[in-house]
């Protein structure tokens, strides 16, 4: 069995507005035993793309070809792989490594890898001076505790947003008690937000959206809440206070958000957990904001292998299938995808298709 | 029985630097079944004190008596009252009433009730126009709810900076799991803070004491410390990354704090907890800083009735006493307890006793 050691893909060469993409050859990781190399089928495009190649995050390793929500098949597998077989239609998310042997690896804590964490893009092999790359390429390669065979179930266009749209708020979602009998909310309707409805609501929660106005009111419904809040309302918190078990924050931006008013809608020692990255900057939080019922704040990054296969078997038993618009893989297909996600103009996700006409 | 009306004790009519105190009558809330009558025996004196008489929190019911570290015996008890005997020694805290039936009194959260929520001074007994007046008084009166039974084995001088410090600490660490296995630290060897290192050791933590220079290290070791951490040096968090289960800040200043360095003690969703409470602006806190271990933040107030008991059981159990300066009660002790409070001059607490040479 012969290895290649470039893929083709479209790297950026630093950040822009619009972002300029450029079809060109990259190497691959140096092959591993336990390697899978994936020949690509689709990529869902996530708010971590748009912040990277339009320079929201600052430096990063440029030229760099983003994409980390990959649905594939597993064209070879190193002789040490047994988790996924040759062929299997498989799935990579924003992560591609860790060490697997320190005490976070060992606790089903691998996204928190103290010792040696590889994101899908934009990371280097240890000690090759290569750079990962992403999914708006023809191949991925990486080790197979990192892809995850898709049930079929589930089609690759709608799956491919769930790899990290999905696992990010599937993951603090299960960790944070969301269930029967728990109250929770989803504040920010979008590519994570929509799968955070769905998920809620399939892990038994009672579960709220809430969103600025009620422009989507009626599709946070149909995605299954069985609440809707919508904050541009006077006086909207008060029915709620201290009332919510979880919310997990999904909004892309932290400009206007009067937080104070969010945390009172948490019952005593409720989890307010943010998974947004906005570009500004922070918010201030005096110990006297969180007093009043103990709340806890936190944040939450992707999810362990055994949740991310545990979400796929959630959606593949309740036919839930992310909401999303296709594109076609290529340069005009990118920069659409960019501008359109950077003004928020999609519902909920896109994902990247047309793979075969471009790389064959 | 009879029960008065009134009772006296020592008012400041406004902040002031120095604060100025008073001794006058005040009126006691209208009496209930329920109720408790105390003649106090000593009173600590808490930050809370501080920062009211002081003005550093701002607007409060003034004129106010403050104190909520009361010990005392019941002189008088309500017909319905069941929990207290008439001669028992007892204890008062920062809080003297809650409604008592909201889901969050019923689950044992009554220090964050939603609906009535009384402090030992400054709150106003509904309906009544009455302000609670705190300990630094002759007698104090209330449900017996928030009257607590003391162990023999705990002083009278020791026992009282228990009922607002300690259970501040102690509440936090049962709550966020301090016990065998788990590493816990303790920011701030103060009033607060010294009790924190007592429980947690109590408790069955791996107690680290983390103060900023190595001054109190071998107080902190005789408190029950396991280890200790100085901030002030060079590189003292890289040891220690990512391996802390809960830390409680008890420090009282958030200025010159780099929150950034102290999270990332954390292991994965460790708990930060603060129950000190800065007259500063907050701190900023982006979700960025909180991803890495997905650390949770959080804060506390108080504990519950079961809890306060169950800490004077450990300390009876333990032996475990404040380390306590006593000041005589007075116009003169008190404005002395309260400037050395505000300059950090005590080790670790003030208690005030003589009150039987004021009140008779």
């Amino acid at each position: 069995m012969s290895f290649p050691t470039e893929t083709e893909g479209f790297q950026v060469d630093g950040p822009g507005n619009p972002p300029e993409f450029h079809r060109r050859s990259f190497k691959l990781k140096p092959v591993g035993d336990y390697d899978v190399d994936i020949k690509i089928d689709a990529c869902g495009v996530c708010g971590s793309d748009v912040h990277t190649v339009t320079g929201g995050w600052g430096k990063q390793n440029f030229p760099l070809c983003v994409g980390h929500e990959i649905v594939g098949h597993a064209v070879r597998v190193g002789p040490k792989v047994t988790l996924v077989k040759e062929g299997q239609r498989v799935g990579v998310g924003a992560q591609v490594y860790s060490c697997g042997d320190c005490k976070q690896c060992r606790e089903d804590n691998e996204t928190y890898c103290q010792v040696n964490l590889i994101n899908t893009y934009g990371s280097e092999w240890p000690g090759t001076g290569i750079i990962s790359q992403g999914g708006l390429a023809s191949h991925i390669r990486t080790h197979e505790h990192w892809v995850f065979p898709i049930p079929d179930a589930l089609s690759t266009k709608t799956v491919a947003p769930m790899l990290c749209a999905g696992i990010t708020v599937y993951s603090p979602l299960v960790r944070h008690g969301a269930g029967k009998g728990k109250k929770v909310g989803i504040v920010g309707i979008g590519g994570i937000g929509h799968f955070g409805i769905m998920f809620a609501k399939a892990l038994g929660a009672e579960t709220w959206a809430i969103s600025r106005s009620r422009a989507k009111e009626s599709e946070a419904y149909k995605l299954g809440a069985d609440g809707f809040i919508a904050t541009a309302e006077e006086g909207w918190e008060v029915p709620h206070r201290c009332t919510f078990d979880l919310i997990v924050n999904c909004a892309n931006s932290s400009s206007g958000f009067d937080l104070a008013k969010y945390l009172s809608l948490m019952d005593v020692h409720g989890r307010w957990m943010s998974v947004g990255m906005p570009e500004e900057e922070g918010q201030v939080i005096k110990a006297q904001n969180l007093v009043s019922n103990g709340v806890l704040i936190g944040a939450s990054h992707l999810g362990s292998r055994r949740e991310m296969l545990d979400m796929l078997q959630l959606a593949a038993s309740n036919g839930l299938e992310g909401v999303v618009e296709e594109l076609k893989l290529g340069e005009e297909g990118l920069k659409e995808a960019m501008l359109r996600m950077k003004k928020g103009d999609v519902r909920y996700r896109f994902t990247l298709t047309g793979y075969d006409a471009v790389f064959g």
